[in-house]
């Protein structure tokens, strides 16, 4: 979908509005598919099941959407999410809804591609806790019903069953995991109805603070960029305001922590703002419980501004308006092991730790 | 559906067999539903948001199909299920399918009905750990979009948003999971190529050697018995095997925990054998890995016999064809709290425990 700048009449609640040219865009109905992973129904089948299968997680108890939770905002609602063993990690689980349209993943932005975002967390100690890739495909090709899945979704494969295709067919799940039709959206089209007087004043007080200097293009994630170029800014930009202790802004050093540059501390790649309302908490640590004062902190630390209460309700209406249409999803079944189960009745990793 | 006596000429692989006649019932293709619970589309999609939505959990991790996942066999194939801080239960979580066919829930039978088994594990600190069920209404009450729901699924009541009703709710779409269409009940209504002549023979086995006795009925969980009364059976009925040490199967005194009667000891309400094979591991405690294994220990716990290997191959075989056909399921989009989180950032029940 082309890009527009456009200058909108809008007519809510018998007020008249001039929403400010900027470059608003609509969601594009489908994000874009890399040539080496083309969508099929097998393969987006395939990724589902697999993203609901918790038997890919040490103890059998946690899948993708234990803390991606297409159910709901894509993400937990929670600060941060509860691994294997009670593990809390230091990062908020960032919402998986409309991740296609990013042109990085993690909040670090360290994974170029889904595919490659997809191998993480299954092998994260402090997640779902498997030992490494190796051990999670052992679990998958015990299960019998995923072979025949794998055939389908990779058709003329020798060996179809592997985790980069795992990685593939999650990926391919996730390009569906898109919510068009957002308010803001049909707004943009020209439905100068979908949002209401107070929306678009937060529209107008969004552009002019300068929020879509950073929040721009159709994700609110910043300009497109090929794949693998991470969009990052600096978080806090404007340091030393109460802020930065009140929500340990500075505790961890973002991009650093990847790339171990200067450069890069407290770089973060800027997220979404597609279905924030239904994100909370807030920030890469998810210190920020509300919508209105992570407005007020982003204004402070990133513009150095302050808000009034009234901005800062027109801003949190507006941003309202970018929640979408979720689309409906069935169930997988989860393919079955007949008579026993792969999930190991004794914890081994546990087992060896308390050993040491 | 009337109970009637079969005495079937399967044909399969070539071999003819005669299936003895016992009380062979197909499963009926629904429950029967209480007279003050009656089934709505309504009232079903708020008991299916409710079975999915983690928020009634303390740290906003667990909903009910964390540990009866309804994607696979309605359990979670482990031993004993895992529950806010790390918990581990002491009994393995029973499949939620055909659950609406028992005459009383839990293991140990201490609910009469669906209803009052969906207050448990809300507020069992080593499941999903509210303080009570007030504190999970607290929280439900705080998301708005469950309001219009209970209206709509419990109309002309003041009061519609209560415990009682929500529990009413997931007991409604509890009795909408049901896996009618098992080779086995395609079997006993006529279709005699359902089960293959292994199964046939594993089906003359399990009444001959005595099986049916209790895992009797169309949901081979004991004869029909009015709501509230379960059917409950001593396990190990014949001690003394090297059995009860290796699985510990005396640790647990079952029904007796909430009798206190010494005549309950051992005494378990008789599970269904419904999906059995996609359950595993086995029993009340979760200890035995297979469904082999547990064929060979009931048949020397309960009925102080010893089989061959044969005979475990074809039970197996047989119960393999009590696999049903699972209905598909639409997701359930879990109401939002825009702007916010009902998850309280700190854990406060731990918090409080760790002052103690």
């Amino acid at each position: 979908m082309k890009s527009r700048k456009l200058l909108l009449m809008g007519s809510a609640l018998g007020a008249t509005l001039v929403v400010h040219a900027a470059d608003w865009q609509a969601l594009p109905e489908k994000p874009s598919i890399p040539a080496d992973n083309p969508q099929t129904e097998a393969k987006v089948l395939l990724g589902k099941t697999l993203y609901f299968d918790p038997r890919f997680s040490e103890h059998g108890t946690l899948s993708c959407n234990s803390c991606h939770n297409v159910m709901s905002g894509g993400d937990d609602n929670r600060p941060n999410s509860i691994g294997m063993h009670d593990a809390r990690g230091e990062r908020s689980a960032p919402t998986v809804w409309n991740a296609a349209y990013y042109s990085s993943q993690f909040w670090d932005g360290r994974a170029a591609t889904l595919e490659d975002q997809a191998k993480g967390p299954v092998q994260n100690p402090i997640e779902m806790g498997m030992a490494n890739l190796d051990e999670a495909m052992s679990r998958l090709t015990q299960i019998p019903g995923y072979k025949p899945m794998f055939a389908a979704a990779f058709p003329g494969e020798a060996n179809p069953v592997s985790a980069d295709n795992a990685a593939k067919a999650v990926a391919a799940f996730e390009r569906t995991l898109v919510t068009p039709n957002a308010p803001y959206d049909r707004f943009v089209k020209g439905d100068t109805s979908a949002l209401d007087a107070q929306q678009q004043r937060g529209m107008n007080t969004f552009a002019e603070l300068g929020c879509t200097s950073c929040h721009a293009g159709a994700n609110f994630s910043g300009p497109a960029l090929p794949l693998g170029t991470g969009f990052f800014m600096k978080f806090p930009t404007y340091t030393g305001s109460a802020y930065d202790a009140k929500y340990h802004l500075l505790d961890d050093t973002g991009r650093h922590q990847v790339t171990g540059n200067a450069a890069d501390e407290h770089m973060w790649r800027v997220p979404t703002l597609r279905n924030v309302a239904l994100t909370a908490p807030y920030f890469h640590n998810g210190s920020v419980l509300t919508l209105d004062e992570a407005v007020r902190v982003m204004a402070k630390t990133q513009l150095n501004k302050e808000l009034s209460d009234a901005q800062v309700a027109d801003v949190v209406a507006f941003l309202n308006g970018l929640s979408g249409e979720f689309p409906e999803i069935a169930m997988p079944r989860l393919p079955a092991t007949p008579d026993h189960s792969v999930i190991p009745p004794v914890d081994p990793h546990r087992q060896a730790n308390l050993a040491k």
